[in-house]
């Protein structure tokens, strides 16, 4: 269970270690992912090339793999990275970007869970939905469902993958199959800035990373991000400011904030 | 012919139906076009593998093709999605960066305006005089020519493409062959900041999804493009700053903005 | 050696002439890339596909060629790119990011050196002892080692490329293999932002494409990105705001500036 002194007492290891974060991740979000891995205290990869994937792995404390821009080479750099991710034992975080609008993405994730074997899943509920529920399509990469309408999915697919599932919305919801972890900070203008999601899937790697309980890594990276939402959105009104603020966030918040600003405790 | 009632129903059309807007568009700007998509409103995917084209296209309710980073596989999506996209009657908007800088990408361009036949061309005066005038060459992606050097050749564009043609500038110009309007709306620091152009294309595509007169609906993104930008322009004076507050413009452009600041009639 | 009046002088020269840059370079920097050089006078373009490289050379005063996100195609237009230009005389910059990190980049490194011939090499210091040293590894894209550690080895690297090599750190190295010029001008949180080298090797092929003296021109770049950045900290206290700040320095920065901030002069 994701608990607030674990919180700080992780966000503090991660600063003083600086984990290597390998993403193998989409074009849009690369360099709000690279940036918001370092304001956060951990030290960002973008790597593709299938001919340095395990390499590049050898040096990393966790892989992203965000299926968000898909194309053929990249989905043999995925499942190399993975492999060599798994073997070494380091956490693998999937962001299954889009699945339920095309077979490409869906199929991609599919085979990604069952060759790869991914420790943590985080997605928006309808991607969520589209893998646990046969025939469920979206619109985009949008999510078109609520949290709480994923949330037995989400459950299911823990069990059926072997994985953490976390999944964001208003209130984000995280299961291993059996518990359920719900985390209430965040901030409306979060849905208003592309790239918040692969963010959240980039941060959770980081926690996983320090913490290998990754139920409670998935809730802690889910609260870090609700709470600098919440930061940056008493300075910041509109998108543009309040993204440039919400990495300022990543940077600044400190287990004072995290102490005080804490809203994810089970009833 | 572009209207400022016409623009302000357009826009919260757009803002209540948040259309899913397709974008193939290059590396430099995919993240700030999916950030203008969503402050204005709509709901932005970007995706260019070639196996998802088809399916993704049917999700969508406008199509942006944008050559400004070319290569062999990209050029193959943007044609199937450009004919899936004409298949299915949604509006395609061609942003043709770079033509006349190299012959990949003027030939690309005359291509595609042959082959799929986009809807709108939204270019600059180098751009659109390298597509309509044999020779025309330019040095990058900046343009080299007034818009008003290009007005004649953007109207034969318009007629020999059967698009609509949009070429920004001072004074930004868009004609079917026929009719011009005239936006003069805008801010000299839009043009320090890479990806307006690129931005101006997304949102056509947008204002074209809720508007099937093309002629207007491009009008209207210009339009909206140099509101938001003299908003921007009241609140910083360096393009970084600029550039964060034009997304903030975008999200907070309204009905009463438009009213106030419009300066498009013609007369 | 770089001098202060000098550097003013290009500065102002760059803003008038605003060369086209032709930058070759990852996908995690280059919206950042193209927003740095037109803040600071230049006209940036971005192109990767072999069968225009040789067009866009031709076009460019300067080729920055960064080995950020590599795959082989890229590396395939770096060395018909770098070719081109060093045919044509305009100066070549390299960015060997990563090296060290996987042998995929190590070897593309001595590849380009030893093929293409850059005129400047532009890296951390982990990156230049990898290339310089062998048998050096390093951890990521991020140094493990301090400016000052690498100063022989990129002395021996400047003499055996026949190029300037090009430290950041701390403080700042460019040698020839004889002379070394020292930059002391910086501030703290250009460490915390992505990318923050890679727009100094983007500024220091602009400064190069209108001072043919190289090892004068790294320094400009370096100085002027160390101004820039001292600039923005007076404006911001972490990485979104400071990134905002400094391209805004970037465009602001002038003479003026230059004269009062500069702290450059060897003892």
């Amino acid at each position: 269970m994701t608990d607030r002194k674990q919180t700080i007492q992780d966000l503090e290891k991660l600063r003083a270690e600086a984990p290597l974060i390998h993403n193998i991740t989409n074009y849009v979000v690369m360099n709000g992912t690279a940036n918001a891995l370092i304001s956060i205290g951990a030290s960002p990869v973008m790597a593709h090339a299938v001919e340095e994937m395990e390499e590049m792995v050898g040096l990393a404390s966790a892989l992203v793999i965000n299926i968000g821009t898909l194309s053929d080479k990249w989905i043999e750099a995925m499942h190399v990275a993975g492999k060599a991710a798994k073997s070494k034992g380091i956490p693998v975080v999937l962001d299954p970007v889009g699945a339920g609008a095309t077979s490409l993405r869906t199929n991609t994730t599919k085979e990604l869970i069952q060759q790869v074997g991914p420790d943590v899943i985080r997605g928006n509920a309808s991607e969520i939905l589209a893998i646990a529920r046969a025939g469920f399509t979206t619109k985009g990469v949008d999510s078109t469902a609520s949290a709480e309408a994923a949330l037995e999915a989400s459950k299911d697919l823990a069990q059926s993958a072997g994985a953490v599932v976390s999944i964001s919305g208003k209130t984000d919801y995280i299961t291993d199959g059996k518990q359920v972890d719900q985390i209430n900070n965040g901030h409306h203008l979060m849905g208003k800035v592309t790239g918040t999601g692969c963010t959240a899937t980039a941060l959770t790697a980081a926690f996983a990373s320090v913490n290998s309980n990754y139920q409670a890594a998935a809730g802690e990276a889910m609260a870090v991000m609700g709470i600098a939402g919440e930061m940056a959105g008493e300075k910041a009104d509109a998108p543009g400011s309040f993204y440039t603020r919400f990495l300022d966030a990543l940077y600044q918040i400190n287990g004072e904030q995290i102490q005080k600003r804490w809203k994810n405790d089970q009833g």
